[in-house]
């Protein structure tokens, strides 16, 4: 689901490494219908859908007109909308999801695919952020196991693998692992990492989406230079690993290649390392639990030279902060936070707001969402908030702007 | 075995701090009569051995005299010799043997251990650097556990947890564990790490001593510092983990914080890290496959600051590359090579010959015995060879020193 993206395009790059192993029944995509084609061309998988409906025939156009290189074609089905996406993403014939759909909107369709028993290889985090309390239970009915495909999440869960977490079954079952004491995520850092906290005013768009480590989509990186993507995680890592907030800390490490980390109850500490490249987690979902034998380059240390690490400010990073704080709130509050967080980004690479305003703005919207709090939300709930959210920071943002310009 | 070491008083620390789980009940020791009998009034083990049988009388005496602080004491069995350490390793209600002795003499007590079918913490490496083609078959008969006791073969079979090694059940069965694809050992450097080679002429006992992380025996302090440590964990890692020697490397990583690392087939590192602290390794062999709850000090990244890693200068090190040789040759040559360095590093504490003399008098010895080489050496074999080694480092040390005063 989102094969245009980052994630899905590293999917598909997954599934023509390994022909044997994979095959792509299924896909979703966006707008991106040139790159779509070519996808559907090369995997030619059973059923297409795309978001919005109207773009149909014109998928079905390019996939006429492009060349398919010699190869035997035989057009997908074709469907569209919101319903599309559900069907695809309970399609009979697979076994995993992979949920690459950036934001709030891959929720329901993955959703969908747990409610028809499919395992998730997951790199959506708002589905767990956004709707912990409605996910959780569906897990538990349908048997789906949830597989994190972020880097920093698959880490925690290869380490954990060496822990009798088995006895539990499986993840997010709220059941913490006997024996884990705690995580360390590491965080890059991200664009900012070696700004002051006065330079920051004069951060850019430019900046912003620029990672020093990491090629990810726009709205990512800046997660990743407000430090709220490590916020969200924080949360993702409390419903996945039934860990308790005080259990899960940051740690900035510039060079992304210790991916995370968890300590045993006797102290030990076991890391997942590699080079930042996002394929290995993907692959490991696919391939989980076994591993498969892959021709990438072996990390080397020596060449790496030195890890480094040090404690994020949280003066600098007021977006973590909020994140810890909602995900202690629970309840409706994360999908407050997550919502007024993906409304808060695209103002700012809409050049509407400053950088500084991202947390500022947040921090208001769940201030307010105080009194609206559900403790256990419904997916109604959980929708409604997220519309709420993200009018309250629009609404919020023109107000600063009128403002501004009485000033 | 070995009470009085680094490794048995440590052993015996964890045995204070969970009294619940562990009892001794029986204890080897060399000379250090009053620090055993302080180990035994605390301990209350049902046997005790001592490799010299005419200090039992002063040992008993010492028992009658020391005050037992108001507890009851029950004085334990105490026998003499190399028949009381084979008793004691072989003895019935011990369910796992603690193998602290240094050295070769670790060797039989280690295999009536296994005889015996006790699982071992294996904290002495020549019973597998010398013995391992002996050893390894009476493994299989008995369905012993060899687990590692040392601080990196710890780390890597905690790594190691996490994959489906299982399968084969245990380690030290030559069967190499499916989607393994090698391992890296770290080593400090030790003494030496930030001498150049011209520096070395100068080297004194006291600087080869002097280890920057860890706080071991003088022997392995030495071996540290030729990085022969290192070279001997190589061929051991080479039979716990029924590895190739080409999977096998070495990082000089200064901090000593992560203890070792594995590569899996789809190029994931999996790393073990802590404090150096060789109790923790020393519970988890006692404590596996579960990990009892510690109150040990977290490791905290950020106070560390900085991992630093790079290759090993193997001109530097002459020893790493002696130690490969002789894994590769197999067979005998591994006892050789660990008694010519047992021998020469004792020749170096008791200023018979100098630093740099080390690896050249065991490159002559391992040279010296290609002619003798057995490729399935039995135990006599290998206790021969031990004796033989010794006999050419100390003849060739001598005839050296003639040599340089006739200059």
């Amino acid at each position: 689901m989102g094969s245009t993206g980052s994630i899905g395009t590293q999917t598909l790059q997954i599934a023509e490494e390994f022909p044997s192993q994979f095959k792509v029944v299924a896909m979703t995509a966006g707008r991106n219908l040139p790159l779509l084609a070519e996808q559907i061309k090369k995997h030619q998988p059973e059923i297409v859908a795309i978001s919005e409906e109207d773009l149909i025939p014109k998928l079905k156009d390019l996939l006429k007109t492009t060349s398919n290189k010699g190869n035997s074609f035989k057009c997908p089905q074709i469907i569209g909308g919101k319903d599309g996406l559900n069907t695809v993403a309970s399609w009979n014939s697979a076994d995993i999801v992979v949920t690459g759909i950036v934001g709030c909107a891959g929720l329901l369709p993955t959703l969908s695919a747990i409610k028809a028993g499919k395992d998730i290889a997951l790199a959506n985090k708002e589905t767990l952020i956004a709707a912990g309390p409605v996910v959780l239970p569906e897990l538990k009915i349908s048997g789906s196991q949830l597989l994190p495909a972020d880097s920093e999440h698959s880490a925690i869960f290869q380490c954990l693998q060496g822990t009798p977490w088995e006895e539990n079954a499986r993840l997010s079952t709220g059941i913490p692992t006997p024996g884990l004491q705690g995580i360390q995520l590491t965080a890059s850092g991200g664009a900012f990492r070696d700004w002051s906290i006065e330079e920051l005013q004069k951060a850019t768009i430019k900046d912003a989406t620029s990672h020093p480590n990491w090629s990810m989509g726009k709205k990512i990186t800046v997660d990743s230079a407000t430090l709220m993507n490590k916020g969200l995680e924080v949360i993702e890592a409390h419903y996945l690993f039934g860990l308790d907030y005080k259990q899960i800390g940051i740690v900035i490490h510039p060079q992304s290649i210790i991916h995370s980390m968890i300590e045993l109850s006797d102290s030990s500490v076991l890391a997942q390392l590699g080079w930042p490249d996002m394929k290995l987690p993907i692959l490991y979902c696919l391939s989980w639990p076994k591993r498969l034998k892959t021709p990438w380059k072996s990390l080397n240390l020596s060449e790496v030279g030195e890890l480094t690490f040090r404690e994020p400010n949280t003066k600098k990073y007021p977006c973590m902060e909020l994140a810890y704080s909602a995900g202690k709130e629970g309840g409706s509050m994360p999908a407050v936070l997550n919502a007024a967080n993906e409304e808060a980004v695209a103002l700012f690479l809409d050049e509407k707001i400053h950088f500084l305003d991202i947390p500022k703005l947040i921090e208001f919207t769940c201030e307010k969402h105080k009194k609206d709090f559900k403790e256990f939300p419904s997916l109604d709930d959980v929708l409604n908030v997220d519309q709420w959210a993200r009018k309250i920071i629009r609404q919020e943002a023109d107000r600063k702007k009128i403002n501004f310009s009485q000033e």
